[in-house]
């Protein structure tokens, strides 16, 4: 039998929501629903085993994990399913690269940590991929923060024979992976584009602090994109009343033959947390795989999950 | 320096005003806009030469090629571009399997036969093809009609050493094209497809054909679809005041992690002519080049510009 | 206190079933979500008592009305709310003109006879008009067949003081609403419309039926709407997983000052029933309050809710 | 005979061009294509002869009107008629309120002063407003600038006897009409709002202005909107692709009977200074039936095509 992988998270926010509850649902109904990869390596989505959480929030703090993801700003909705209490209190989390030690220690049982923090925070992002170095744990970095690109911490990995996966998450199902689809259907069928658009809305935390701090992300989105020189971006709009929503709006306006009009536009609506947490039960999995098989650096599985995979520019 | 390749064309439909005219327009302008393949072994889309074309409605006959594009019910719009006249008269053309003589005669000095008549006069297009034989002529089958998926006369063409072409064009970018694409998308990326509609609407003679025989067209729609049992078709529309413009919205409702929403609403906006010219423009120059280089049979490359291409179910 | 509004029914299909729900929802919450009058001289939304209920299918006709609203093939779904049982069994109803006076002596105690059968069965709600004649109730015709248009049938009612409803109901918000008020919008504000046109998809049985009888519809949707000459209807597509949704596609091509174009592209999603039940409580109110005002015929403020009022052509 | 109304214009941007040109258009082709009233008190659309105009680009003092029109950052684009030269060289504009005597004497032989400058600099505003007041000449206040709403200007007009129109131009067809219209309907049908939102985006000066200066309209568009509160504005996007075309996205959701849902998704794409031009060519000719009349302050007619006619707040 099988041994549930052993993870620790860093971030108690929307996307561990969703981690945490989807979990759940599967093992109340045993649903397959949107479920990319049913096992890796032998791991179903069920054997997961959470085994710490890492937070800043005063609210979340001492809370069981899975009251704590229920909290405000956290707006995933509740799902409907039962979820037992998980026995894991949130515990105190970084803010600087103080307190590696500490968080080291509390991973004493851990396989894998799971950094689901906000970005743009590096130095506590690589304590936190420090303490599972000398934890001897696996680490996930889902932000655009670079560590499973900075050569240094990868090299620590290595030489301690420990997986290291990151960077930035490419979620599951989003705008930039039907912009992309689209256009490149465009190109293979010799159609010839004249201008695009895409419009970005959403209601979550995360998707706030974008709009406030919008140039990076409007950048790696149109990296994103073939022919990026006719695509335009909207600025980011926060609708609170979406939640945790994501709608998108795209139009591409091509020509054909005889320079006949080509239009399409599409409107897209997704879950955000969910289409982040679809990811991350793979990376999980594919860490927990590594570790036991005694396989350091960066697993060639995950690479396809991230926007900036080891080698990409930081 | 290249000869151009001589065609002749069955049907004098939108298709073939799509054809004729934004080859002149290319011919005007140098313009690649909307053109797949720039050179297919070194012919270029300015490279064809019309010899022949033969219609059956008593108004096209005699004009000149030119001429006779932009007669009703044609409503393919008038480019932005000289036309200079053919120099090539429309003949009667074939209504039954009588008159393959005739037709083989007027064949002398081509090198391809482009079948761009309706689908469903299976009898007729045989007879063009059995015409086309006789005069050493590559022929290519846009239509539906089973010819070079017929065996016997696959191999009459094989054994003459001429190039066969069809059958069921695919259009350059359709409904089809776009509805699959983002429903294998969906599958790549681990979604669950909840249902999903396509609504089909347009203003040519040939839709109207469409909606008054629908039942073929619908089941070879699905069948170009994965997870078809999810898929509902809305009955075709006719609408004149769309003219040669198709219009589709196609509806994807998924779901993803934790069994979240997932949906996507596309309107596609598309000229049919169009696509159609932009695939046909491929194949004759793959069948002039095939003819030339004395390769008979069905060529390899043309196999994905058709729907049905020989082997494929009748 | 008010006495409550005792109502008989004819029908139990979906919108039979969102009004029994939809006042078992006020009732348990209070709500006036989608409540378009509050009350009606005096009767609140809550004050409609439901006391006889006739119907043609052996699985309906026995089981207590609230059991039989969700048998197939209705498709509204089951509301979140208690729905504590009726009391009131479902009976066998009317298939021809017969059983006149079965009907009359099953409606004592009754104020208000609903019909909200299927269409196409003139004689059938004819027979149930009589019957509530009879019965000394007050009648109302949500079919487009002509009861309330039948000046012979107005004379019985006016003459016995009772009033009668109808024809046709007209839904709450549906595709013709909104397709009227962005083409009235256009032309009030000096717009040209050059096309328009509308899609219309659905899943429940009503949906099903019109689409193998579409020309009643298409025509009276089409006297609906202002300049309808240049408005195009696309055929209706019964999709089942739509269930009783309704969606709508709306496209409106117009100039502006300058010839420049306006385009408007509208999807709609509705609930079908729910449509119909949001006006039939306001009906079920004007019949009850002018029964016991003593005001025979046709009640002016019902005329708005109505698609073909007395006057208008049958 | 009607003698033509002569009129002076302040700005020489996309909305002067689209009103020379649309002007041009209908002296043309006799086109009555959006336009809103064929003749106002006798003055047909034709009936307008441009006498001066005043503009601050170096690019574009000198010039004759309908040669500027085409400068950048203008971007409407060239209609598809004769534009015979007007006779008008653009004439160097104030840019603060020195210089009002200059101006007046230019104003002699003008009837109405179109002021048709980018909104936000009041004092130029109220600088042309006295030199048409001192010219006996009619004024129109196109921008949000208070003009009309100054009670002091207003006395002086008055007092005059000369026409004030303004203040802030309402759109002849955008996206405030059509979510007004949606949303009023929704209330008048009974639904219940639960969200809404808008997105515009713009490729004009006007619109990058807009862009950068956002507040403002983002109120003065909820302020348009009934059940404001529900109603969330996406920022602005300026696209400069879209040129003078002006795209919004409007989603509406609501609930009907039983809490069901409703919702509404719009495209609207219109052309924005076309907008501006069929309201203003319907301004000036009340301006110089009114002038003609001897009707000083605000004409009544005036008042349902501004945003802020006097009265409402500054």
């Amino acid at each position: 039998m099988i041994k549930q992988a052993r993870v620790a998270v860093v971030g108690v926010g929307n996307n561990t929501s969703a981690l945490v509850q989807g979990i759940a649902l599967h093992r109340h109904s045993g649903s397959l629903v949107g479920v990319r990869r049913p096992a890796v390596d032998g791991l179903a989505v069920g054997d997961i085993e959470f085994v710490a959480a890492f937070a800043t929030s005063q609210e979340k703090i001492g809370k069981d994990l899975t009251e704590a993801i229920f909290l405000p700003p956290n707006n995933f909705p509740r799902l409907d399913c039962d979820l037992p209490e998980a026995g894991v209190p949130v515990t105190k989390g970084l803010v600087d690269a103080t307190g590696v030690d500490r968080v080291a220690a509390a991973l004493a049982g851990a396989e894998v940590l799971l950094y689901s923090a906000p970005s743009g925070r590096p130095e506590v992002a690589r304590a936190y991929a420090e303490a599972a170095c000398r934890a001897g744990v696996a680490f996930i970095n889902t932000t655009a923060d670079p560590i499973a690109r900075d050569p240094e911490v990868m090299s620590r990995f290595e030489a301690a024979g420990l997986p290291l996966l990151g960077d930035d998450l490419a979620s599951q199902f989003g705008t930039s992976v039907v912009h992309n689809a689209l256009l490149r259907l465009l190109q293979e069928r010799g159609l010839t584009l004249v201008s695009s658009y895409q419009v970005n809305l959403g209601g979550t935390e995360d998707f706030r602090n974008l709009v406030e701090n919008p140039n990076t992300k409007k950048r790696s989105k149109l990296n994103a994109l073939p022919d990026a020189g006719k695509v335009e971006m909207a600025p980011l709009g926060y609708l609170p009343h979406l939640r945790s929503q994501k709608v998108a709006h795209l139009n591409i306006e091509a020509r054909g033959w005889g320079e006949t009009v080509v239009s399409l536009d599409v409107k897209l609506r997704v879950d955000d947390p969910s289409g982040a947490a679809g990811v991350n039960i793979d990376l999980i999995r594919i860490a927990a795989s590594a570790l036991r098989n005694g396989h350091g650096g960066h697993p060639a599985q995950a690479t396809s999950l991230l926007k900036s995979p080891p080698g990409t520019a930081i």
